[in-house]
């Protein structure tokens, strides 16, 4: 692709970008080394914080910008910064409740029994923790700035947004809603993340669609509201003025594609590239995604209290997928930890989040495309790096631009 | 658009269509006048069967076939069937459940004191019934066979699948998962519908997406499983051989291109129609689309026992949008129908299904500017005609079309 009419062509040049494609942060499956391959194939890296602590944080953002890489020297060279995105939670961490814990507890007795677990070690064992953005992820932020940082749930503290684009930075959130768009570029957003129902992970859902506040209690009958890509997306560029990122079921040449004529400026990929080298998930979890099917995932709020989409495993279907027993996010994991542990050491995901969106084959078959067309050019054939991802995404775009040109 | 390339055009010229335009079935909704507006315009007229009696089905038949219409004289000279899809249901019809009514009236017990309504009388108001296809709709249509027969919920009997092929009319029907896709092409459909969660009205779904079984009961988990637009329709042209018609938030230009982008062989609209001054909707079911935001639609299975999308309202509030306690479709009408009487008497769509997908503000905003820009040219600038509208739709994606060819 040339990319060098409408909005997608502003949105590369803007930020030095050759492809107008974002990789999604996945907190937890991918990290420096993603973001990095990312970069070098002229894509966006994206860097997810939510899990990490500050020093973390500090040395990822530090190896993301490293500007004696040949990729950002180049890039520096143009005037812009390195194409990096680094991405935080900003849901309100709510003090501990010990009764909402004990209630789930309750509700997971089946599943403790089942593995001969003690209930009440279940508090001990160390689950993933999710911290919110704060003073000390600004300050780090300010002391060596990427191109873009994005947030999920909405956006920080008035005072933190002002910070961070101070800086120099562009703010980037997630709407799953019009409402939601408009609420983030009144609120300073750069530009807007349009996740359709389609995504895998985390909802970025954080105004209650029937009043238009901020959500304080993650009641499973919202996701009723929740709005597909193909509809979403367009409402959301007529109503804001700011570029818009399409998220949620785009993995192949053709989704890219169809967003450009939906009217995106770029596309945000997640799921395609848990397939790379890069990510850093279970062989359980890469076996899941190789073997989904769209309907063989569903919307849950079992693994963390806040609805995402995973591939559907046992505890889904037996205690979701949504359920009215989750305790506030993002503790819903602590109770899980034993169960999850135990039955990993198995070789089985029974209590593990398999996040996938709904089009983890569409990338699946393009990679097996690719590879087979390829096989005497690179090396690991089974898991290709998401460099050369980027390449064959970008390929397959223009293949179905150059098909849909000859209709008109 | 010319048409020239690609599987649109191979659809176009199987059906004699000039646009690759289906006009969704939308029973109660729109009869004979949207469907011969649509076909008048080159694209597909559908006359909704579910709520007709045989007299009434007859009759929009041979109304939409009669071969003295100048479009249909103009197509059967070209030795095509004038471009007519009759559309059924295909349910179980299951026994009266009394117990499952009582179960339902008692869930509605606060709505009837609100309105004062004596809840022992709500069984003898009539709701519109809805009847599957059978043995005497299938001899109908053998007498005055259309072009298309299309199922939804499935296929009937096989051995009536075989007589409306036998008549020589193609088959199609709805799939909302790849594994249906797959199972209407082996039970000899001759194209698939692939209808996003986006779509308005009810959900085709049919087959359970965990064990691939046919549903015999809707359980509410069911739709967590539910697949965008997006992703659905690039995974079922590729699970499939046959052509695949895209549903599901298109309702301007852009989503035409993007369904051909993501490979669809043509578009079915439902909720742009419904603007138009062929639809048979009530005045406040047309506001209730002109003022909706996609995030105020929900699927809700509160009108009739299955899932359908609907503009929310009080009903669905208070009672859903997804509710335990509704009887087997399409009976949970029947003790809504005095609440819906004496609402609509107020003027008030409180009880009232007000059947949406979620773009219709694409369409409303689309109307706009067609109707302001040929306002010299229409008569009728408050509602334009179907035809209208099919021309207006033709001529955005043309224009979108053209935009994505500068890309490449």
């Amino acid at each position: 692709m040339s990319f060098t009419h409408g909005p997608s062509a502003d949105f590369c040049a803007a930020l030095g970008l050759s492809i107008p494609i974002v990789q999604a942060p996945m907190a937890g499956a991918g990290g420096t080394a993603l973001a990095k391959a990312v970069q070098s194939a002229g894509g966006l890296g994206s860097l997810p914080c939510a899990t990490l602590s500050l020093e973390a944080i500090e040395s990822g953002i530090n190896d993301c910008l490293n500007r004696a890489d040949e990729t950002n020297a180049a890039i520096a060279a143009q005037g812009s910064r390195p194409p990096l995105n680094v991405n935080f939670f900003t849901h309100s961490a709510k003090p501990e409740n010990p009764n909402a814990q004990q209630r789930w507890q309750q509700r997971l007795a089946d599943e403790y029994h089942a593995l001969s677990i003690d209930p009440q070690a279940a508090g001990n064992t160390k689950a993933a923790s999710r911290s919110p953005f704060n003073e000390s992820a600004c300050e780090l932020i300010e002391a060596n700035p990427p191109a873009v940082v994005s947030f999920h749930f909405g956006l920080p503290d008035a005072a933190l947004v002002k910070r961070v684009k101070a800086a120099g930075c562009q703010v980037w959130s997630s709407a799953t809603t019009v409402t939601e768009a408009v609420w983030l570029e009144a609120h300073g957003a750069d530009a807007i993340i349009a996740q359709g129902f389609e995504a895998g992970g985390h909802r970025g859902l954080f105004l209650d669609p029937q009043t238009g506040e901020e959500i304080t209690d993650d009641h499973i009958g919202l996701i009723a509201h929740q709005v597909g890509t193909f509809s979403l997306l367009p409402q959301v560029v007529d109503a804001v003025q700011l570029p818009v990122i399409a998220a949620g079921g785009i993995a192949d040449g053709r989704g890219i594609a169809a967003a450009l004529a939906l009217g995106a400026s770029a596309v945000q990929i997640g799921t395609a590239f848990l397939f790379s080298q890069e990510a850093t998930i279970t062989p359980m979890h890469r076996q899941a995604l190789q073997q989904g099917s769209p309907e063989n995932t569903a919307l849950t709020n079992v693994f963390s209290g806040k609805p995402a989409r995973s591939v559907v495993n046992t505890l889904m279907q037996r205690v979701g997928p949504m359920s009215q027993s989750t305790p506030p996010f993002p503790t819903a994991a602590t109770a899980l930890a034993p169960l999850k542990t135990q039955a990993e050491t198995e070789n089985k995901a029974d209590y593990s989040s398999l996040w996938s969106g709904q089009s983890a084959q569409l990338a699946n078959q393009l990679i097996d495309r690719c590879l087979s067309a390829e096989s005497n050019r690179i090396q690991d054939t089974d898991c290709p790096s998401a460099t050369h991802l980027v390449n064959w995404l970008a390929a397959d775009a223009t293949q179905t631009l150059k098909q849909l040109a000859r209709i008109s």
